[in-house]
């Protein structure tokens, strides 16, 4: 999906970098080993970890790109923490929303997408995603059923408590569908992109 | 100096975990690597990877060995984070005690031993240690002056903010004399050892 938004944003000449997290750095990737394969660590070593990898991210990548005048497409950010460690694993939210600011000097999206699936759906793509790479499951991905529905339930919250930030999309459409979907949302939320569309449009 | 203590404290029958900061478990020793060779990270990543391998060492290994009864002697804790990173990095203050207690659970010591050298004397010393082992000076050392002249400023500060914890030792003695001042200190706070230094003395 990032990648499809990208190519469609360079054939506007529009600058952009597709990134993610956790290990859109070095020491990321490092760190996104020792997260998904490194046994039972402690809920906060969890976290901390997560906010170590956000902070590196921001400073020596997302940064640097925006302020070279690049829209910077994410994949995952501080909504998946508050997600997965505040309503999955049932951390203190006021410490994640600290730890965010710490890690992300305050720099928040302009828009973030929520590409929304049931709960049953999501973990059947989680567990064939694994069968077709890795030939087994991820940490993360091993956890039980109601985690995952405690994590759906905290990006809703999200959702609801940020509606000019966060979009949701129903992501249980064809992925043709939802790229479309998922374009015109993002034409629509930023000024640059609907005169590059308008122009090139005019330019037939 | 820790070594020499924990050898104490086995003759006496004390059971006892001598341990360390960062990397005193086997992921906290690979945020060490990180750490300490990782190249220019920034600063809020350093923070919250010092943090994790904290959260990490506290929940797997000072937590259970308190649990089973044994004194745990930690070569630094969450004081060097506010040296290191509050005064010699000047990071906000409030945000490290705020990450310190996240990884800390709140877990304090009940003594802390400051090994006080003078800041060229402290400087000296890294420096014979890194030619008599790895041959170079690791990325902290060969950070400048000024930087050891805020840390020890830090400690001072520190020492002066919970005299009831910590406690000021002049490093530039002989180390036997300098073990004896810490072993006394040690036995005087802790009733458990003053009894058992007692009974030992009657034994003869």
């Amino acid at each position: 999906m990032l990648d499809r938004i990208a190519a469609q944003l360079s054939n506007l000449g529009q600058p952009c970098l597709c990134t993610r997290e956790p290990g859109g750095t070095d020491i990321g990737r490092s760190l996104r080993e020792l997260l998904l394969q490194g046994g039972d660590l402690a809920i906060e070593t969890e976290l901390l970890l997560y906010a170590a990898d956000r902070a590196e991210h921001v400073a020596s990548t997302i940064c640097p790109a925006l302020a070279a005048g690049q829209i910077v497409l994410c994949d995952r950010y501080v909504d998946s923490t508050v997600a997965y460690q505040g309503y999955g694993r049932q951390l203190d939210l006021e410490t994640i929303d600290r730890l965010n600011a710490i890690a992300t000097r305050g720099l928040m999206p302009d828009l973030t997408l929520w590409l929304d699936v049931p709960v049953q759906e999501g973990l059947r793509r989680a567990h064939d995603r694994a069968l077709t790479s890795a030939g087994s499951l991820d940490r993360l991905e091993q956890t039980a059923l109601d985690f995952h529905e405690r994590l759906h339930e905290g990006f809703r919250q999200l959702a609801q408590q940020y509606p000019g930030r966060i979009c949701r999309l129903d992501a249980c459409r064809p992925p043709d569908v939802l790229f479309v979907a998922a374009w015109e949302i993002l034409v629509e939320r930023c000024p640059q992109l609907a005169r590059k569309v308008m122009a090139r449009g005019e330019r037939g």
